[in-house]
């Protein structure tokens, strides 16, 4: 059995997908993890450790094989597969992720599109029906859905959540700025958007 | 001089932020550190650990005062005082963050956008005029203007980053998927939205 990973491995795990995807797509095809790690910020020994808490990687003086570990982290995060998605709510948040073509090229599938707007129930946004909110149960029962994106406003947020755990998603991302409760069994993603402003604010107030 | 407040600190404030001003938004006068850092996910020990980086909080006993603790982080943060900030790029993107209130509510003001499309060059955006990306260099001339948001497309990120940057802008929150250089005394924050995809289908995947 696979030893469990950290939390904090887990939480790399993106950027390390991310940056070698860009590798890839460079050209480049092997790394020393000296510069690899130098690249994400962080130490060597601490790449070593968490790639080792997925299999073995890199050869002493070689260094890593970039299409290699791009698709031994594909594996672990599940990115070597489809995923079916719904989202409700096709506000500017909704479009806006709808736009991006990088989650279908990556496998994420939004099959439907649920929004209450009579303006465009009925329609496609990105060549994907758009279907009234009322049948979301109906359309879960039909069709498996691993994963649900909420881009609904808050007031609805918690009904829209029940109504996808009932239907059998087992993965919610979330944008609407409200504490969602979900069964144990159901992954819940919080996307705080406000957060990195923050961050950003503290970093220049104290200069680091 | 206050000492340095390490990274995992820092990264973890804008969600103490976020939850005691929900706690003192519900009313609540006080909360034990036991309490609070079993609602955050931590261990009461780096609670206390990161909140003694920037001040002394909470008695034996009796525990945190919510809106002491919360005005301190706040003002740790910069959240005390008003930031003025441009938004290049109303795409669906640049919509959304300017339709959530939290924002001007925190003392973030957006004072204009800058686009390039003609229907909208010239109008208003939840009150904030709208005026050609082409200006961007002049206003910024005759306003003073702490960060700058880039919500425009990729294609064009590097030099809206520049003219940001030439303009006097010190905080660069980006949301365009490129990866932007500037200079080292300018703080830039890259949000990376499918990041929380990924994350959340890699806890799908690992089962934890």
């Amino acid at each position: 059995m696979r030893p469990a990973i950290s939390p904090r491995t887990l939480a790399r795990l993106p950027m390390y997908y991310r940056y070698l995807e860009d590798l890839n797509r460079q050209g480049v095809e092997r790394i020393s993890s000296h510069l690899l790690s130098g690249r994400l910020g962080i130490t060597a020994s601490q790449l070593r450790q968490d790639l080792s808490a997925f299999g073995q990687f890199g050869q002493q003086g070689y260094g890593y094989r970039v299409d290699e570990l791009l698709r031994s982290v594909a594996k672990v995060m599940g990115l070597d597969r489809e995923h079916n998605l719904v989202l409700v709510g096709a506000g500017n948040i909704g479009r806006a992720l709808l736009s991006y073509d990088n989650f279908s090229r990556r496998g994420f599938k939004v099959l439907r599109i649920f929004d209450v707007s009579p303006d465009i129930v009925g329609q496609r946004i990105n060549d994907i029906p758009v279907d009234h909110s009322r049948n979301l149960a109906a359309f879960l029962a039909e069709h498996p859905v691993e994963i649900g994106v909420i881009t609904a406003p808050s007031a609805v947020a918690q009904q829209t959540a029940d109504l996808l755990v009932a239907g059998g998603v087992t993965g919610i991302w979330n944008f609407a700025p409200v504490q969602l409760k979900v069964p144990s069994h159901v992954f819940l993603e919080h996307v705080h958007i406000s957060d990195s402003l923050f961050l950003l604010s503290l970093r220049m107030q104290a200069g680091c």
